[in-house]
């Protein structure tokens, strides 16, 4: 019964990571019943963005300029490469405030069953910047997935031979986590990791 | 991080029911990751659904058409009308394929609590049609919440005096479903209303 256009924005919706048919159905309604401009304005904001964001030739990050503000800032540690799979990675990284570094992403992780091969992440650019760059340490922060830790150590193997500090995020229990609820992997890791007061 | 347009259009997705900042995370990234044109399409979309769809005047649908097509098929049966609360209800009904009468949207259901009174939905609409249209039967298929059910009744109580048959759907156990997984309210109900065979 969905008829024309409004079939045609349900199913657009409906495609985006984590929703589905139902979803996008009652995203659609919502916007047809909420302010009269509700869908102008999304329509807006999606061409601004469209228009304005661009991706950094730099680290991969994304930007309204070009290098991005990460890599322009004179404040920040350029010695220090944080690695991530992708920007919301970076965000999560840059909501906690304590990183100084800059950063370089990759825009995915490795898997031999996605065919998400070397060629098709960002790891060309990456050695290029160890060897031009005065970079000194690189952490490497793919997620702790089965592909992350594969790419992780990918990039390893490809950083060796340059004299720099290769780091990665400590895995551990999480804060306020209870140990009821981790995996084996997580509290085996954490019990050889311990450390002393 | 999240930088100006990016950040609007971020949480413009996340007020969007069903969604939240990370999900809206999520959706934006995937857009700006696929196809060059994927935003400005969904940006088209979009404003051709503000452009071109509107709601029935008649029974609260949303169509390209004024009157809706619903409205003004000859094919359907226009003495019977089954009362919604939205268009999304309308869907779920026309995807059975069975009912051949014509709609009439409510645009929600009553709530005390919420302070949708009677006044913020088509009810004036409905009496009208009733008293000006042929209409011989009133189906009520607002949903079997205690908000729908209320508003059930509300139906029945300004329309009795009208010289029409007032139905509701039947209650009973759903295809398919396991008698265990069921509310008691649901089993009394299948119970009361058992048919022979």
């Amino acid at each position: 019964m969905e008829i024309g256009p409004l079939q045609h924005l349900i199913k657009a919706f409906a495609r985006l990571p984590g929703l589905g048919p139902r979803s996008a159905r009652r995203i659609v309604l919502h916007l047809l019943k909420g302010k009269k401009n509700n869908l102008l304005e999304l329509a807006n904001m999606l061409a601004d963005v469209a228009k304005n964001v661009k991706s950094c030739p730099k680290c991969g990050n994304i930007d309204v300029v070009i290098p991005c503000s990460i890599c322009t800032n004179a404040q920040r540690d350029h010695t220090t490469l944080c690695v991530v799979e992708d920007v919301v990675d970076l965000w999560a990284m840059e909501r906690n405030g304590i990183f100084k570094g800059v950063y370089h992403v990759l825009g995915g992780s490795l898997s031999a069953i996605d065919g998400r091969t070397p060629q098709t992440l960002n790891f060309n650019s990456l050695v290029n910047r160890v060897m031009d760059d005065a970079v000194k340490e690189v952490i490497v922060a793919t997620n702790s997935t089965l592909d992350g830790q594969t790419t992780g150590f990918y990039i390893v193997d490809i950083l060796k031979k340059y004299d720099i500090k290769i780091t990665r995020l400590a895995h551990g229990i999480p804060i306020g986590a209870e140990l009821d609820y981790l995996d084996e992997g997580t509290i085996i890791h954490a019990l050889q990791s311990r450390q002393s007061y």
